[in-house]
């Protein structure tokens, strides 16, 4: 299911589904079923108390229009469904009714219904970072010997190779991943503490419930409830929000080797990517556009939550009111960034030639670097410094080889003999550790 | 129509309703029916042509989901839209479809539509803005003379009146809303300039093509398409925000005064609002606890929006595109702040005898300044100072009344008249210029 | 003063000075000697008191170090300010130290003093504004006729003029410290409330003495003290921070255009600027660079500032006391971009034939709108649209002039005569409104 | 060395001190140094040029205000540091002078010294935060039995321990710590790339002078270099700001607790700590103002760097220029609100008797889901919910105990026992699993 319109450009249709209304009430239901079954494994509520309540509890039978409506006057959408939940067990089994959302509070159910549909998120995240980590991998490994310039300040620098860059993009990506993955299995725990975090209702069966209750959901049984405490929270999202940043700077990267000047990469087009409405001529970087929309609006987003962190006592007020809104926006806008990257990588395409080319464009001139450390020991680095910087102008003023205007200079040829000078412009020399650490960066 | 419930505490449903997918797609739509009359007018296109895609341009004729999904391939909904719109219209009028987005590019589209939503949003806003200044204009009236504790740092502090905190709410937020409805009449201009910003491509008839066009739409014409300058956008989610950080503090105030060892206000209950799924003495601050969702929430929005405000050259990579939910998401949240407080201030309740009652649990050491400027202009006010401070110490671990401890001190009763003494801790003698506050607060 | 190293990017000296230990202590001083005078010529304090503090009230006279230690412990400078003050005052007249601080609370001094403090700031700021706006506006004088190519989404689009980007940038800049200076003049208020904001303490005399401190300040006398309520501050920094946005956005066009690859402009190199420590062939975009780090440190500094308005009652716990840093910190980097950019306009360097090289380097492509728009009235824009995407694709692999491989198709030859079809991708003749917008920018 | 006034309630001396002038001075001439060791004991300079690089290489040699301002025409420090430290060198030694920063570029001196400092902040955080999870295991243990209210929302809710309330914020902050230290674990690593990050200046003894140079500084030598990476930088940053979010909900919890209305903890006072420049009575929470301040600037500064990862190619424009003050900004606040609390815990005040006196006042109603418990069974969790919520309305209007109300209700006595109804609202019988929850977070 698309997301809507105004949205279209901040989630994935998978992300967007895992936050659909259908999937958050089936959550909170799936929390207040499980919760029944536990209970009742427990002997603190009825068998059949807990198998009327599991079948009452299906999204379909719920009308969230009317839910959405409701949450906002009682402050959570819990209130409103554990009322429409215990109306509709009611119905069928008015013994069961007495039962529904025995010993919780609503934060129990909107804080684990969370971790279920973050459960969810997690496995397509996984699938798109795989898929991106593999293209990524295979580009580099592709790329070994591809030269380029190097970039600093976005002004040309000696040339790396594009399969070490490819390979920084991965290792940023893959360290990011583990973070992320590290997180999530941090967060997957229920939260379960009922009103003021203390399972008093549930007298002595408190933990007997709240252990049964995590078994039945697939998550965790924490040290205690975690209502008043997001840190964990928190710190998966921050994980995210780093992703974020870096699938952003992969995407500038991109988006900058796409420029008609530079010319040396190009994300996939055709079947309606990348068009224009008015320019039929572009071929539009839409995939790095919508990375690094991700990238801008993430970390406002995060510093949203870790201001809502600062929660009053038991349960806050604002706080973790404002959290849904939040988590759900970063959490579409990873993927969005993740799936966005992995296709552009998939099928990107690379000009080694362009490449090639637009480091003679240089005249050499980005290679005054070596010849400073050539001169450097006889002359000093500084005044070698100096004299190559004139020079760099001039080569680009007169328009020659560099190295063929150091020829007329004699305080390099004293130093640099005339057949090392004139191959000290060729990349393929002066690439030093890059691929090595490739290597080391694909390893890892 | 209410909001997913994944946002039920981040919008009122008038503004949800006014960022759903059909008043999306009908904004976009006004914009490629006004373009066509405006064209057909200046003689650019056939009269009968704008006709044809006027009388298509109806968002009933759409389906939303397949724009969305086909907006993200494309990086903007426009291009998918003026496909459909071509299409549709070509069933009817082949002659009319070639002229269909006659001279514009599709970021003319979205922005010009996004201006339309935000006058309708701000109609709302405007609305909401009236009640709660109405509102709170009342309560400070009332409350003129309902004398409460100041708190500084939250501890206790010389007295206040209810009535100028309220005035103080009042004059801030009346200050905020009339900036952002300034920067709403700033920011309503259409935005029209092609593909580069010129408008090339309707030669000498741009201007008056695009004077047209504004006609059409009752927006302003600028100077020049700001395809490229978000400034009035970014000041008026500025502006927004500021206010947000406004209605945010009031809500703290209540929420505050609502504790239960305060007990001095206390927001509307009844009909599902403020109540607990499993407490049911309960009756929570959920207007202010949504306020301060939203004051939580929009700063870190704003903070994306001015980020992506770095928009390369002629049309951003990245920029423009994150704006649409940053947009959606504070307006939604301001309105939200607005419409709940103006619920809370419309059916307040204010207990006075409790706001007297606090005062006197003080036992009259809030009064300790007084005495020492009293004292200040024989002993020094720093002297003062360290006497008063002991005084007030054995007042509250005495439990007796701060003037009968001061009674017993030498230094003091030199200088203060017992009788002036005994009296100096009636918290209608010592409140300033409240009154006059309140009133040029009010008058603004 | 430089600022210190850790900062030496993110303030421009003088606004480092501004907000000096010496200038920041002065200023509190300036409000404690104004606050003397103001009560002794109301007759509340003796006129000879009111000299002695004056005289005492030199930023030379104190020890920062020592009043910042303790003011980490008070949580205020105004604590242990008032109190060196105080011991001063008494050296030289033990009377007069009884009257230092008379009537007002900490709070009192910290804001008013910020206020005096921005009033500088806000001298500096305007005159880097005149120069980058004069500067600007020259640069696009003389560029009106300059023809550059258009680009969206960093792809190449029709054809620009560098006046009409030049007089983007600056009508931008213009609208945006249009607002930043009306927000200083709302701001430039006096805080003095004492101790709860209703000035009780000086009896009824608070009013007077408050029209006269503020008389004596040369500031405004606001309706009422403004403690809690920090709209009008909020107001002024988000006003600067959506001003970073716009120089952030000049700052990365113009790095853009300095790119090798592009090389149509470059900022002011020489004495210091631009170089790098190990490649002697760099001219660095360092002004841009400054600019750009602003734009990307204020967004979150504005974020902070707007969290922290949520103050508790007459006065918060931790908002305003983290605002100090947070609003030197926007105004700094504001200031830093604006010289920066200042810097950069007056002396930039614009390639004009380079500019002309990159259109003609596209082969005529980016005319395809043009031509589009010649055959859409006959095939229909969205057919037109089809066929030039395929012709210059083939242009492009094909490396020829668009024109000419339009001239092989009969669907163009058929609507389009070969003498127009050739000079159809002339830039100059592409520019719509560019110089009517131009003009319309530069005179507002 | 104390901070900047303006900055003295934003940071520690200690953490001030870190990043003073003098240590980063010294953090960039310790790389310069070690550099030049390494390289001579790998060959590639002469032993004798490094013993004279490391004999010049002393802060005190350096004019720090010359370097800064040079710093900003530069757009870096290290420029101007290399250009002064080599003028020094040659003074001594003129051959030597010529292998000062041999192989390296600016960006490898500024992270690596940045690395360095952080190194020196890590070891202070450490220390702080041992004194602060040691005062908070004390005081959790001595409260095991010490019952309060649970509050949510800021209203009143069943009892819990202020036992288990210090375990929450010890079990989070411990969390955060250990993520904290993980990351800078992770973080402290050598910076060396030379220009575009392939050491290719070395020939092929880059690797092993990086080795060499990282063992020189004890900092790990990283796969590659990561000028263009900064995901471990801001992983670390990201947990600092999450532990300021733990640390403000726990200042936030003790700020309420100290007011007048509450008073059931204070933080220490005396020694300058927490007074009024004109309220001689107060005692202000001003360790928790200052981690509060700390936790509503942190998210901000967050944004802002993770907004500037995205970095431009093998170098940014402005991403890492904006780096140093914001990392500088997020460690220094992170120590001040942790030494805050530290400070807050170690010598809290807790008044037990008040605590239990605030469950009383209120006359049991918060017991109303404990009833509901033993009703719901019978009557159903709803009907019951309503019963109660009415029955509490009339305690507290009516000012009776609860279980007083709920004894003339014969819906409750049929179910319930006198016996039993009295004792129902006995606070230590309703702790549910408190205590072994604190146990369990304790454990950690």
């Amino acid at each position: 299911m698309p997301p809507r319109i105004i949205d279209s450009l901040a989630t994935t249709e998978a992300l967007a589904e895992v936050f659909s209304d259908r999937q958050v009430l089936q959550a909170m239901l799936d929390f207040e079923s499980a919760l029944a079954r536990a209970a009742a494994r427990e002997g603190v509520i009825p068998q059949g108390a807990a198998e009327a309540i599991a079948c009452a509890a299906a999204a379909e039978n719920f009308d969230s229009a009317e839910l959405s409506s409701k949450a906002q006057r009682a402050g959570t959408p819990a209130i409103p469904l554990v009322k429409s939940l215990t109306d509709r067990v009611r119905a069928a089994d008015p013994i069961a009714a007495r039962f529904v959302h025995w010993g919780a509070t609503s934060q129990d159910v909107t804080d684990t219904a969370l971790i279920l549909l973050l459960k969810g998120a997690r496995k397509i995240l996984s699938t798109d970072h795989d898929r991106l980590l593999i293209a990524l991998r295979k580009l580099a490994s592709e790329h070994e010997h591809t030269v380029m310039l190097g970039r600093t300040l976005l002004q040309p620098a000696p040339p790396v190779t594009f399969g070490l860059k490819a390979a920084g993009w991965f290792a940023a990506l893959k360290r990011g991943w583990s973070r992320i993955d590290t997180r999530f299995a941090e967060a997957e725990a229920i939260q379960f503490g009922g009103a003021s975090g203390t399972l008093a209702s549930l007298g002595d069966r408190g933990d007997a419930v709240g252990h049964a209750l995590a078994a039945e959901l697939s998550l965790k049984y924490p040290d205690a409830p975690w209502h008043a405490h997001r840190d964990s929270l928190a710190a998966l999202l921050a994980a995210c929000s780093v992703q974020c940043g870096s699938l952003g700077k992969m995407a500038r990267d991109l988006a900058l080797l796409m420029q008609g000047e530079v010319a040396e990469a190009a994300e996939p087009g055709g079947d309606g990517r990348g068009g224009s409405s008015t320019m039929p001529h572009k071929r539009n970087p839409i995939a790095c556009s919508l990375a690094l929309a991700s990238a801008q609006r993430v970390p406002g987003l995060l510093a949203s939550f870790l201001s809502s962190m600062v929660d009053e006592h038991e349960r806050g007020v604002g706080g973790w009111h404002a959290e849904w809104p939040i988590i759900t926006s970063i959490i579409q806008a990873l993927d969005l960034a993740v799936a966005s990257m992995a296709e552009a990588a998939e099928d990107l395409t690379v000009d080694a030639v362009r490449m090639r080319a637009n480091i003679d464009a240089t005249r050499g001139t980005i290679f005054a670097e070596r010849v400073m450390m050539l001169l450097g020991a006889t002359l000093g680095r500084d005044v070698a410094h100096k004299l190559l910087e004139e020079a760099a102008r001039r080569s680009l003023t007169e328009n020659r080889r560099f190295v063929e205007v150091l020829a007329d200079l004699p305080e390099v040829t004293r130093v640099i003999e005339p057949g090392t000078l004139r191959t000290l412009d060729t990349p393929e020399d002066y690439l030093g550790m890059a691929a090595i650490f490739q290597k080391r960066l694909l390893e890892r």
